[in-house]
């Protein structure tokens, strides 16, 4: 693994890769020294396969990636020193065969952009037609030339499907062509890391068990060493082209190739629609799948290239009919938005009941794993947006439940403990303090269990996945946690969100949601008394359930008038800012963490995150002043914070702090700020753009089936718009500096609070006025570590202080 | 590594393997399933070189153990989660060329007691002596009948030296006898771990340089691979026998071999002398390392055995005279304190300004390391018995304080930070909350800096070693802790001697610890103005050292009258003890550390050790309470713990208790109550048996130059004697149950403390008496971990219960 010190590159960094546009992520001319990261931006995925932008020619290529969702090696996780329930074997994505091939020979030259001339190259992401198009001109060594053409499409709509509808045709002269398209398994990879054990793993990690072909058909059968893994891959072709065409296939263990070859006179093209079908199952037999890809494709063809155009982009108008968001007054967040909503929908549509990793299946980061993000930051997106899919995720943890409660009997613990990171349900954190002592994982489970029943009123996914995910957890709750002798109910030895802080006593955010964890369970096990029985609650354990929640500690700090983050907190020494140099950033690369967990500082959100998750545990003045204090303190040295401080920031009236909060999450992988996007896009932060509009300048808050907004608008946004679901409907909200519209486009209307002012939203637009925010003072940050300001300010903080660069580590507490 | 779940012998495991012998430590039949015990407990060492006691033949073995203090392989340390600061590589000791092998051919059958038939075979440790002796009578599967003794030395007056007077005669019929006596180096050996990549560093470790014969002399000289080290093994022989005898010699890289052929008639006896010699260096070139352990050769031959014993016995008759302890009614501590004693003594000896690992030089257990052990435990033995090797210990830390001046820039520190494990001073430690937050290793080592000056006067140690000494580890205090806002000085985030707590603030031993650090180090700079002053020690510096020590925080419960071992620790729950199996002891290999750290569960004493080592920041009544609440606490899954508790058990008037404490340190190894002295011997283990009785029943505390002493004496010990030296005076005090005299043996004289009366220690003994200890009810201990009773109790509990077996892991927080 590295450690994510790579070099930075020097070339070309500060002028922008990708055009600035609605709907289309552009990007005009290739850039060699970017091609990882718009590999990463330019990947295309259904939730259940992901393919990387790699160029159809293979080389060059940053990091060549085919993902199927939740298909993994083991590696050995090793130990310096032992310790009881240490997981020693991990997960880890791998790169399945890769059909995405399509090589060109022109006359004698292969087409290769590093050679010979590059007339135009223009890459493409239209996030309405779900397409990623790529148009060259390139003139062969030899002077020939040739425009190359392909779109490529994930279908969102037939699971197993990808197709790339690739085109050739010579620009000037006549050009012999071959063209071979191939899949291709155990591609060799850059950089496979330190440990000589782990890239034995991921050196060549499937191992062939079938290649067949049959016409213009090619099948790879391929299993994994150790998971016990099976996976297939097809594809076949359509071919047009002139009269005289020679097409040949031939297979081989780990490769399949359809080769094309004919001559083309100007005016002639050469097209070829390649369909991909995968597929991959623990169980299924190698025939099996086998004839389960094989049918995918017969589906496919039948729809035809065509066909499967048109499916994409209905399904994806149906998405952004409850989703969009329009910005006026930022171009930029206006696309970042559009762009984050596209991957996330791309990471969560047909992921059924399997995981969201936390880099969808854009990269191999973090090994693929999923974490807290996906149901506290990925998940609200997608039950507002997309529902059924936040409830295929819960499902999957609900169907990971057996070895949840495994691990809690593992730590001796009641009910069930999730993972901190995995993929398959297994933890894989090589890191207790930041992973196994971090439960607050499983209170963000459950409240994403909350929030998709209070969105839906899902009765069904209740009675079976929702309330054994509450029951479970809360039993987790209830014996991590213990009364003093005061009566009060303590969690102690724990991690919250902040992993520059370790293994403290009642974290607040861990508490605040452990006990939301607790009422919850309780009053759903009342809603549906015949299954809580059957889930063995009686109502005495119910009961311990709610005097435990109600006996919660959530320690305050009198003396400061602040929240501690956790008790004893406020004690401690600050980190020495003044004296941090620049490059010091991340903390966690270049201080230990024994320094990190003892001062006040922090890495993400924490505090600040539960004014976000359980405001209602604040009063405004509070939230004021905690947030001017953690404000001073904490770092962002992960991704995951920028979208909580903007959205606290807009409630607090900071609308121009928040803004730029808003900016950074936005802009993480379009810009790619944390100068990581090579190893997938960091989907948690790009649903803050979301966030940071729609809970952040949208004041939207739902709970207890009451949906709130409370609009305001920073100066550099005129007017946001946004639509999403509730409970069956599908609203708009459009606000400007003045005022708010609330429309309802769809479903039997619902009654909604502007502010605290409750009204009834039917087939009638209402109107209301938004109230003045008065302005404060700006809360100040650590020196040096100011969000990059949206609009450039009197004193001359240009735009160009967005491009902040600093190193993230590929650990599971650096995200 | 093996992770110590070892399987449990079955047979025989409760008889006794040794005698009980005041001066002696007597095998009287040979013990195959406890041989790797038996190798450690008679392993021999003068601190520079240490011989486990396999047997001369090398087979069968526990596991074969030649070592030299300081001589070490470099290991990858692997991490699942690489962070800031782990060291990625690691020191573990090696097993060196093996020079105890003399084999031997009866007939035509080797010797080898698992074949023909074993007449009689004893070993015995003769403390007094400071040999090994083996004698046995074997006949051979085809009838004959050979007497062989051995007996086996390494010299506490010629460093480089050890010798093997190796005898063979025949009981009845003559026998054609051949030995070969041999140097052999890359020896396999059981169990090299899991990890591949440190079984590969192990597997061979060392590369030959060189290898030559000279008449019945042969030198091998290796060096390691990545640390890059050289040694040099030598033999030379005095063969005496029949006269028709052929010898023969011979060298290969690995195996130097010489080889006597003889028949012996009934009556007549050959005897081979074989004496040893053993060097190392990291800088001297092969031939300078070959003629210095050929010189060091030539001086033993001589010496010649018999001179060589004489030596030997004059040392250990020095070290006797001045560390003797005497112990009437309970025979088994009589003679573990001796042996505790004498294993201190060859641990520390000839050591000479490397570490004192914590097995000694006996065994491979815990890679070799040093760790607190030392300074707290093993130093107070040696500084009071024989200060010389106390001093060249600390001198030794001093050697390192350049790595340890690194460390603590690396961490962002100021001063020195010592590791919490090395071989040759880098840390070594795996896991970091405990180890490198583990900083009151540096306290400690300060400790006994302060310890050993007091005791001895000695200045020149003070100015070249002591002083420098204790202003790094202020400095590192200072920078580690900070005022709050109260003006307390706190000290956040460390790990305390308990390991089943970590990473608390203010842990109340680390912070007495720390003051008295601060202070320490300000009156040496003040006495010291000159070498203050080029330490860069300003009056300012000095002056904010006092002024730390002076608001240092020590948390006190009021509710509770007790110390909290750490801030907030009395609030969190306790352990479940009735919940906690028998086999699940110890804990860490059971239970999380998650849940050991966030609970009220003691691994060993911690705020107990506070009161011994600091005992003037207590009140008798605070003593009172704070031991009777600690000891429901604490389970003793370290054998650090007990000692500690017999000390203060005895100081609070549990005086029964007390003795039961004493019985368990002191037979940790003899009875092998962890069932890991295959591993080597737990050398701060014994040294507790003498702390348990000097500073236990003696009471014998020493501070500022006055030494008091408080006895008292448990119902099972009618008499107490010890001797001891103090400010160039040596002195016995012998106690019984009414009275206790103090003796001076050597010196000018000294002002004791008798309890709290002030007298003159001259040529006259005086006696006094002793005032009667009330009894109290007895404090309980979690059920299931109460000590051995030392006495049959009226209800039954016998001494078998000392026996009590639980598995040791082999992490550096399980000694």
């Amino acid at each position: 693994m590295s450690d994510g010190r790579g070099g930075r590159h020097t070339t070309k960094v500060d002028l922008p890769v990708f055009t600035v546009e609605p709907w289309c992520v552009r990007e005009p001319e290739l850039r060699l020294d970017r091609l990882a990261q718009s590999e990463s931006v330019f990947a295309l995925s259904n939730g259940h396969m992901g393919l990387r932008g790699n160029l159809d020619e293979g080389d060059p290529h940053g990091l060549p990636g085919s993902y199927l969702n939740s298909f993994y090696e083991l590696r050995p996780l090793p130990h310096a020193e032992a310790g009881y329930g240490y997981p020693e074997s991990g997960q880890t994505v791998i790169n399945v065969t890769n059909g995405k091939l399509i090589r060109l020979l022109v006359d004698d030259e292969p087409f290769d952009v590093r050679y010979g001339r590059l007339d135009s190259h223009e890459r493409i992401l239209d996030m309405r037609a779900g397409t990623l198009t790529r148009q060259v001109e390139w003139t062969s060594p030899a002077g020939r030339s040739v425009r190359v053409t392909s779109v490529r499409l994930v279908s969102l709509t037939q699971r197993a499907i990808a197709a790339i509808c690739y085109d050739v045709e010579p620009v000037d002269h006549s050009v012999r062509v071959v063209a071979q398209s191939e899949l291709v398994a155990n591609e060799s990879l850059p950089d496979l890391g330190r440990d000589p054990r782990t890239a034995a793993v991921l050196e060549s990690p499937l191992v062939s068990e079938e290649h067949v072909t049959n016409h213009t058909k090619a099948v790879l059968v391929h299993r994994t060493r150790h998971s016990g893994l099976r996976m297939a891959a097809a594809m076949d072709h359509h071919i047009e082209g002139p009269d005289h065409m020679a097409t040949d296939i031939e297979s081989y263990p780990d490769v399949a190739r359809l080769t094309v070859a004919t001559r083309l006179e100007p005016g002639q093209r050469l097209r070829i629609v390649k369909y991909l079908a995968y597929g991959w199952s623990s169980r299924r037999s190698r025939p099996t799948l086998h004839d389960q890809v094989v049918a995918a494709l017969a589906a496919a063809r039948h729809t035809g290239w065509d066909g499967l155009l048109e499916e994409q982009r209905a399904y994806l108008d149906d998405f952004w009919s409850g989703a969009d968001v329009e910005v006026d007054g930022d171009a930029e967040v206006q696309q970042a938005v559009r762009f984050g909503l596209f991957h996330i929908l791309q990471a969560g549509a047909r992921a059924e009941r399997r995981m969201i990793p936390a880099k969808g299946l854009t990269g191999p980061g973090y090994d693929g794993h999923t974490f807290w993000d996906t149901e506290t930051f990925v998940l609200p997106v997608l039950t507002y947006t997309h529902p059924s899919s936040a409830a295929d995720t819960l499902r999957w943890r609900h169907m990971t439940l057996g070895l949840a409660r495994e691990r809690a009997h593992q730590l001796g613990l009641a009910g069930a403990a999730f993972p901190w990171r995995t993929i398959r349900g297994q933890e894989c954190s090589g890191y207790w303090p930041a992973g196994t002592a971090a439960f607050h994982i499983n209170a963000d489970i459950a409240d994403a269990v909350v929030r998709y029943v209070d969105a839906t009123g899902d009765e069904e996914f209740e009675r079976e996945a929702g309330l054994e995910l509450l029951v479970e957890t809360a039993r987790l709750w209830r014996g991590l946690g213990h009364h003093d002798v005061e009566g009060v109910f303590r969690i102690d030895g724990v991690t919250g969100p902040d992993e520059y802080s370790s293994i403290a006593d009642n974290n607040v955010y861990t508490n605040l949601m452990a006990r939301r964890n607790l009422r919850e369970a309780a009053a759903m096990a009342m809603r549906h008394p015949d299954l809580a029985e059957r889930l063995g609650v009686s109502t005495e354990e119910a009961a311990s359930w709610r005097d435990a929640a109600a006996a919660m500690m959530i320690p305050y700090d009198e003396r400061l008038g602040v929240h501690p983050q956790s008790e004893g907190f406020t004690n401690h020494a600050r980190w020495d800012f003044a004296a941090t140099k620049p490059e010091h950033y991340p903390l966690l690369l270049n201080y230990p963490y024994f320094d990190l967990y003892r001062k006040q500082v922090v890495k993400q959100a924490d505090l600040v995150l539960a004014m976000h998750m359980c405001g209602e545990a604040f009063t405004y003045e509070q939230k004021v002043r905690n947030f001017d204090y953690y404000e001073a303190l904490t770092v962002r040295d992960s991704s995951l914070s920028a979208q909580t401080q903007a959205v606290i920031a807009a409630e607090v009236g900071q609308l121009d702090l928040a803004h730029d909060y808003l900016g950074e999450t936005a802009l993480m992988d379009l810009h790619d700020l944390n100068r990581n996007t090579r190893d997938g896009l960091h989907i948690a932060s790009m649903a803050g753009a979301w966030s940071g509009l729609v809970a952040g300048f949208g004041g939207m808050r739902a709970a207890d089936g009451v949906l709130r907004f409370a609009p305001r608008l920073p100066g550099g946004i005129s007017r946001l718009a946004f639509s999403m679901r509730y409970r069956g409907n599908r609203l708009k909200v459009t606000v400007t500096g003045e005022s708010a519209c609330y429309e309802l486009l769809e479903g039997e209307g619902l009654r909604l609070f502007h502010y605290d002012q409750e009204f009834e939203l039917a087939d009638k637009p209402v109107e209301m006025d938004v109230p003045h925010v008065p302005s404060s003072p700006r809360p100040s940050q650590p020196v040096g570590r100011e969000p990059a300001p949206r609009r450039v300010d009197p004193h001359g903080h240009g735009r160009d202080r967005n491009h902040r660069a600093f190193q993230q580590p590929r650990t599971s507490h650096a995200r």
